[in-house]
């Protein structure tokens, strides 16, 4: 019964629609041993459990698994030896066993930092200018508990002038303010909680004007006491509109969503144009693509068309299950279109409005985002401006002549299309 | 009785002390008509006013001056025909006849756009590329009661690659945030009471990086029903540390404080540092200068000491007299240090490391700065980015060589000195 699938990360997305499961080993296996623990866990996914005998996991830790040790119901049966990437395991017992939460933080940890891993390889191997990405592993404080971060950067590479793939591990206390701020989006949490907050994000600026900035992270996130949710999305930002651009990548993202809810990608995509707004430009950020946070459940409904089945599970499975999907589906919606991109010929001009472009980016992120905010109160500076652009313009005034290209993209900035 | 004055403006801060009067004739010609009134108002400074028969006051609005339209006690002689640009007036009239206030909102407002106009000029002969600041007048929304804004910007020039120099009139309700804002300062103001807010602000970024970039501002805010209070301050961004820089700009701005209050250069040197920090960086912006708010009275040792008698007049009147000897100031206290540097050579790495350190001053306004903030609640976003450096860059994690001078710069940025 048990088969191995070995399977490389521009394909792993694929994986569950494919074979028709979302039984998933998370792999505490990372690139470092003393965060983790050596032990196994194998959760189910929702849904299709009891249909379900096999199950595959990329890792690219040099620790070896070690068969036999699964909890939960689980067992490991056999290990494939080929290249270290995949294992394969069978279901031995009823998923209904597996008690809450279905995934541990340290799973979820485990998964980001891998996931970053692989990425930053693709990454450096598209860019093809034989530069890598650094790996600088921080602690938060002196305190090895309150978490850490690995700020993985690449700089100067010929498709990447600078591109950014950060994890953020965070665990302490609720300050004052912090709660207040949740309280205030609906959450019902006091200063003082323990919690526990992973994220991974990507920030790729490109060197050629006509590649837009790829810009996604997921992230989640738990007090003592209640539910966690998840948070993320994926989006572009172009200095130079590519309709056929803005189409894929929305359609690759919406493809995700309807696994998991009809209404989803629309949410999401109207949460995305919403969020990457800059008030005072009257201007979205970009072109698009989805924004989710505050997710810890899937309406009944969607789950019932998603998977035709009444559920036993939690549901923090499901949207871990997407915001997995999401994530492993970065690279995959951003390569094909920065290849087709990357040689169109460009003059100075286009790099002038390239850079005044980036002020914008910038802008947005300093002024608006919640998540420089969050980083700020505590967090460690040069992992969060590892966002900005390696070089930014400002001009008084700019005005694109009417008719241009430039004006083109204002246009649509100004007012966000369906692109569905 | 009655002399003529005529005068540069890199004089005009000096008037005052070298006349012994803070007497002053607030012209309310301005270059355009149509916010102002063509009467004329001469307003009583402090202290001084029963020895003092003879004033004059800088113009360059094209309007005439009407002789003899003089209100509270007070008439225009003569007008200087020469260059339009001196007035002189007698004192015929007891001053203690002048009603409170002791100058209007009209006069401040005035007071900035004279004052904007002659640095420009100034900015602009410095420079010498030939370059000259635009002129763009935008009004706050469709109606011209609220308000308006003079931005004026020369890019592109040989001593500075970007300067502005804006006036910004404010007249509205005071929002429900910004009365919260203020009655946190300890303002006892209402929402929805009317307010007028008049600044004048200016950055210049140099291009060579041995220039310091140079900011400054002042600003008048008045609620409805209550006191109106100053602001305002001048500082140094230096890339590169001039010992001799800080000393003269402090001490430039420490003789102008000390004419009013002992402790008045202390205590705005420290609030000047204290302001001008990035937390999250743990470095001060630059080698400071001065900088003050809420500023209605000074106290009354300060004010014997200032003026060595009783007073019978409004505070408001002295500290205007300060803010207006410390705009005058401006460009005196700059210049002749810009002048010092500007020629000297420099190479790539002393212009990655400009580009890099403009990063620190983005940050700062973008992330704490609370002009950005009240600006872009209603403001105009591009008056309030102009004071963005002309080129950034960011790296990630960049540590300068120990020993070097840029790491020579940072020591002094992390522990700010005495400079006088």
């Amino acid at each position: 019964m048990p088969s191995v699938f070995s399977f490389a990360s521009p394909a792993l997305h694929c994986l569950p629609a494919a074979m028709g499961t979302t039984l998933a080993l998370h792999s505490p296996l990372a690139p470092t041993s003393h965060h983790f623990s050596s032990s196994f866990s194998l959760r189910n996914g929702r849904r299709l459990l009891r249909n379900v005998s096999i199950q595959s996991y990329i890792w690219t830790s040099k620790l070896q698994a070690q068969p036999g040790l699964l909890s939960d119901g689980f067992s490991l049966k056999e290990r494939a030896t080929s290249s270290g990437v995949a294992v394969k395991c069978a279901q031995e017992k009823a998923a209904a066993t597996v008690s809450r939460p279905a995934f541990t933080q340290e799973e979820f940890e485990a998964f980001l930092v891998n996931l970053q891993s692989s990425i930053c390889d693709e990454a450096a191997t598209a860019d093809g200018s034989g530069k890598m990405f650094g790996f600088d592993k921080w602690q938060r404080g002196a305190d090895p508990s309150n978490g850490y971060g690995i700020t993985r950067v690449l700089e100067g590479g010929d498709l990447l002038e600078k591109a950014a793939a950060n994890v953020s591990i965070v665990r302490g206390s609720l300050s004052e303010a912090r709660a207040k701020a949740m309280s205030a989006r609906g959450r019902g949490v006091e200063a003082g909680a323990s919690y526990f907050a992973g994220a991974l994000s990507l920030v790729f600026h490109p060197r050629n004007p006509y590649v837009p900035t790829f810009r996604s992270d997921i992230r989640y996130f738990v007090v003592e006491g209640s539910q966690g949710w998840f948070g993320g999305g994926a989006d572009l930002t172009p200095c130079y509109l590519f309709e056929e651009d803005a189409r894929s990548f929305h359609a690759f993202y919406k493809s995700i969503c309807d696994k998991y809810s009809p209404s989803l990608y629309e949410e999401s995509k109207a949460a995305c144009d919403a969020y990457f707004y800059i008030p005072a430009r009257k201007e979205h950020r970009g072109t698009g693509g989805i924004f989710f946070d505050d997710l810890e459940t899937f309406q009944k409904d969607s789950d019932q068309t998603a998977n035709g089945g009444a559920s036993e599970e939690p549901d923090t499975d499901a949207v871990f299950a997407f915001v997995r999907d999401v994530a492993q589906g970065f690279m995959p919606s951003y390569l094909p279109l920065a290849n087709r991109r990357r040689t169109i010929a460009h003059g100075e001009a286009e790099r002038q409005w390239q850079l005044l472009r980036r002020g914008r980016y910038l802008e947005f992120n300093l002024l608006y985002d919640r998540g420089v905010k969050f980083g700020l109160d505590g967090g460690r500076i040069e992992s969060i401006m590892v966002s900005a652009p390696p070089l930014v313009a400002w001009k008084y005034d700019v005005a694109p002549e009417p008719g241009s290209r430039e004006a083109e993209l204002v246009k649509i900035l100004q007012n966000p299309r369906s692109w569905t």
